[in-house]
């Protein structure tokens, strides 16, 4: 379990994108799915901070870079196929989501619909100013 | 907290996907990522067990169906936008990825490059018949 080798994201798509999965490096959460394209991965690489590339907006998206809640980066991990990348991450604030939860995935389908099953960590509104 | 709505997830693209995370259910592992078109998504609640869309192959893919390698779903989460699905299963076999490693994310990335940092469960030469 030595084996080292060089391995590059496989960047596909218009925008260069490969899929990035956060995950909570303490608990194990999933915290969100995003996307990278090689800038993303690069200084994500180099700055330790999760960098993300939105995809509505069209632009490096350096997470937190609003509402303080940075990601920091404990350990990358990179699927079979080269096409997901998996951080393990110190979600700062403890809130990943922008709705105010911890997970982007506050939600649980059960048979008689969506049931939110996570308690918000702070207000949207007060976060994100309007204008 | 006993909200509920329904929740349709946000199938997109000329192939109607969304990316679904399939996570150990005990340990928290992220197994794997994939794509469920409406297909997928609505055999995997119905049937309780997980169905993805396979880009490659153009057609459903019954996880564990050359393998006998299925994955047992005990939770389904939406995100917050919901393009993204999160699957709390039991991995049956103890292996998710075709490689033979329980996590798709066996390669760990660090300053020298990629290491592998999980053992093999199967070797894929005995579980992928060829021709």
């Amino acid at each position: 379990m030595s084996e080292t080798s060089e391995v590059t994201p496989a960047f596909s798509g218009p925008d260069g994108l490969v899929t990035a999965v956060a995950q909570d490096a303490v608990t194990g959460e999933v915290l969100m799915v995003a996307h990278m394209n090689r800038e993303a991965w690069e200084e994500t690489l180099s700055g330790g901070r999760a960098v993300y590339f939105s995809r509505a907006r069209r632009r490096l998206w350096r997470k937190g870079e609003e509402s303080g809640n940075v990601q920091n980066v404990k350990a990358i991990f990179v699927d079979c196929d080269a096409d997901t990348v998996l951080l393990k991450v110190e979600q700062v604030g403890g809130a990943a989501c922008h709705e105010g939860y911890p997970s982007c995935f506050f939600r649980q389908v059960t048979p008689s619909g969506a049931q939110i099953v996570a308690a918000r960590v702070f207000d949207p509104a007060d976060v994100y100013k309007k204008g």
